[in-house]
């Protein structure tokens, strides 16, 4: 097992089962040193009771506390999906930019900033300085409490 | 005539007019073999009825089938926009990444999905899986209703 | 002091001081010629009477000639966060792709147009068309009337 999927582990976190044979887009795209995903949302995770609502509109359906949950769950599918495309998650050098999509209504920061920030802390506790991404959180468009994507370079 | 833009006349289609001289924004942009694109609407094809509705909010003023014809125009207009960037189709080696903003309210995924499919079948269609981009679904801002805006990479 | 923040002093401009130290996020982040970086509200300006209004929605709150000043203040903290990351603004090469976020209802894109043209109409006067950005202007989550993100390249 490789160093980050052991850490990974040792986190108590496993990987989902996330597709990646849709038939319009791709999870992945690959240009030079650097990988474009595709927008993902949060896939059951095996083993885990999932605590977080999928869909729900923040603040109404959903608490601060579920769509936190919710987010990591995305952030473990994006991490599924890049496995996925690389064999191997020690081949990612860094998150170069993350981009958290979440359901409600425009409003006071704070409670969005909370939910992005679990998808955030994850990826900083598996990668360090490199997992802390520049990010940007704005609406979703569809009743998925959190959903994501990134863009990544790996290394050569 | 270059490959791309024969086989975009065998499938019934082609480029709109679109205006490239924006004051405060430009449609394309180079960095390395990278294009990024500005956000481009529907633009009028010419010759064909415009069976799309330009402005409207889906789901109340604009049907799904209505807006899937807007999506696609939206989706030759940025392809009329690269043309004019770079001469020549042919050049482009794949769309990285795809981003669709669409008119309407947070709700059920199925719909707004079909609608991004549209654009996506065209351009899966013409450069096959290098035109499978990642994609993004997003709220769009004004009352267009669908939107898009690409990185594509480039042939050196 | 170097060409550009020359420039912008003659302009009449200063740069406001914006935080770096986020415990979640990153302002910037390289991969080769290009630096991603995070989203920038509007930090306030020293000496200077701030006219925008931070917080409020365009066309109910705020008022379009307000959230013109509010997004030029989100341009001038991005420049800031820019020139803590890279010592020098003059190592821009380009601003490759512009995005603003603003916090209004879905309507009619020209207030949208003009308020986004206040930020590309500083970034144009600074550094020329190598500052007329690709651009996307996107619902805003928060209450905050205009943030920005971009991506720019750099200088070897």
């Amino acid at each position: 097992m490789t160093k980050i999927e052991a850490k990974l582990k040792q986190m108590g976190y496993e990987l989902p089962k996330v597709p990646m044979d849709m038939k319009y887009w791709a999870r992945c795209k690959r240009a030079g040193n650097l990988i474009f995903m595709g927008t993902t949302g949060p896939w059951p995770i095996v083993n885990k009771t999932v605590k977080g609502k999928l869909q729900g509109v923040i603040g109404k359906d959903v608490t601060v506390e579920e769509a936190k949950f919710t987010c990591k769950m995305s952030a473990l599918s994006i991490l599924a999906a890049l496995k996925n495309e690389l064999g191997d998650l020690d081949k990612i050098d860094k998150i170069v930019k993350l981009e958290i999509y979440l359901n409600g209504p425009s409003g006071d920061a704070d409670p969005y900033v909370a939910i992005a920030d679990a998808a955030s802390e994850l990826f900083i506790e598996l990668f360090g300085e490199n997992g802390r991404a520049t990010r940007t959180v704005t609406p979703n468009l569809t009743n998925i409490v959190a959903e994501l994507d990134m863009v990544v370079s790996v290394r050569d």
